[in-house]
């Protein structure tokens, strides 16, 4: 009998869930709407319905399956299995949902931060294999990390580690959305990306993304990479500043816990080289001449489906080191 | 037979020697020149008779010894038990310094860095009693640093993790002996803070300080405290910027590893509550709003005999967690 993980991405908006062999190789996968606002007994029935037809589909028998992986945003009690207060999950406030979920199919469930889930995916197969020790980093909306240390993903004190976005770079900086100032997700997350190139036109600066602004009424961060690439000078020095600053914050989480790979992942790394090559020139500029870092800084290999290939990852090596509980 | 375990911090200048028992209490204790220039076989010759003196003093056979912990500054190759290049013990380099102690002892020999010895022994001691996840900084001429994650020293892919003294908390600012700008050291070590004095006062500013610079030629960061405690406004205007960039450093190490307990140590601790309370004011200023961290700031415990205690309870650990090598 060979064994099946299932990697599950919950979202506010979709259910991302994949059904993998124990090579953590796709077999097939599917989505469906979270809706969240049933709650989470709806939601739970729902989704294991979707796992049980997805291993139909494929001809696979529940009793293969070894375990199950479950990615959720956060702020949870994750050790616990409980998602306290994630904003777009306002019913789920306090559910039992690693228990209920794992009463329901009769399997162990492992959950685990979003960010985590999608880190150790690339850890595990991804951009991240062959090291020990990696950063990770989500360029979306905001910025999110992963951190694994020695193999293993750090939790810290309380579930929360490695907020990277909300190391701060420029003290007294830009207002971020958690209160801080200067944090790096405030100038280099795809909205701040966009963010700051707004600015930058209404304030009066020449660019071709000015034409996108009176006639869209905004700007994405992709536009800004857009006319990157057409030459338009204004996106130019709003990637550097992007690049610089995942270039600082690369630098300080190397002198934090020294990673071997740095991986960038998320929307807005479809920037390409343009950008990766960006932030290895900065940080070139700004790392110390003590000694030379062997760190590797690259982007992610999974796309899309780093989320539910990392749950069922995890599902594999919470598996492997016997280490489940069964809700 | 009542367990000993052995702590050695050897130093560019002095070797310190203490034997403690099994609860890592301090037995006896001793200091020598390290005599660094005698070469890597004279000085393990030398702190193996110390050694076996100090056991004889205390009417303690060697055959009680169950482990031994060697602290020593880095570069190192920890894992390996070698010196590479440590800049105040020039003809160790590359020596297999742990083997030679082991093998003239007849005793396992755990070997670390420094400043991870002395975040160690607050964390099993001092300090960091009670929580499994700490930042440590030791405030000296530089600033070191240690990790604790979930009761694990966080060693990073190569051993040399946690330079928490190179975090740039100010990109293009101050230069660093690193060759970076903008390190935390740059701004609040010992030496920065006492620098930073001196260029205000060189630039015209008024303090009391001026009268110091002008007799003894220089201002220690000492002096910067003594005059802060006498009302000096110059003196406080250092301070709070010190304060305030170990401040970001701690929210920086919050939002990477989350420890529980931040504790800082070394030299510049002497200044007391009146600098531990702004590092304290800084933070809740700086720190988001998103939720209260329920972290601790406080000042390291073990003084002194911090090295030579981490030293002890790391052996201790080595030895509980039977994996250590014998050389």
């Amino acid at each position: 009998m060979s064994e099946i993980f299932v990697g599950i991405d919950l979202g506010g908006t979709n259910i991302k869930i994949g059904c993998f062999d124990s090579g953590i190789k796709l077999i097939n996968k599917t989505s469906t709407p979270t809706n969240a606002d049933m709650g989470p007994k709806v939601v739970t029935d729902k989704m294991a319905e979707t796992v049980e037809k997805l291993l139909a589909d494929a001809g696979l028998p529940l009793q293969n399956v070894s375990s199950i992986g479950l990615g959720c945003p956060g702020p949870a009690k994750y050790s616990e299995g409980i998602i306290e207060s994630a904003t777009n999950l306002p019913k789920f406030k306090n559910a039992p949902f690693r228990k209920m979920l794992s009463k329901r199919l009769g399997k162990p469930v492992v959950f685990e931060n979003d960010a985590n889930v999608a880190c150790w995916g690339e850890y595990a197969v991804g951009a991240g294999k062959g090291v020990k020790d990696m950063v990770f980093f989500t360029l979306g909306t905001g910025i999110g990390g992963g951190i694994i240390n020695n193999g293993k993903l750090v939790h810290g004190g309380g579930d929360n580690a490695a907020e990277l976005g909300h190391i701060i770079i420029y003290p007294d900086g830009r207002l971020c959305n958690c209160g801080q100032r200067g944090c790096v997700e405030a100038y280099a997350s795809a909205n701040a990306t966009a963010k700051r190139a707004t600015e930058a036109i209404e304030a009066g600066a020449k660019s071709s993304l000015k034409k996108v602004l009176d006639q869209k009424g905004r700007i994405t961060c992709k536009d800004v990479y857009e006319h990157l690439k057409d030459g338009d000078n204004l996106a130019k020095q709003i990637t550097d500043e992007t690049a610089k600053a995942l270039a600082i914050v690369c630098i300080n989480t190397l002198h934090t816990t020294e990673p071997k790979r740095i991986v960038f992942a998320g929307g807005m790394i479809a920037a390409g080289p343009i950008l990766l090559n960006r932030i290895k020139d900065y940080f070139n500029e700004h790392i110390w001449s003590l000694r030379k870092e062997p760190v590797e800084i690259c982007f992610a290999a999974l796309g899309e489906d780093a989320g539910i290939t990392g749950a069922a990852a995890l599902a594999k090596q919470a598996h492997e080191e016997c280490k489940l509980k069964s809700g």
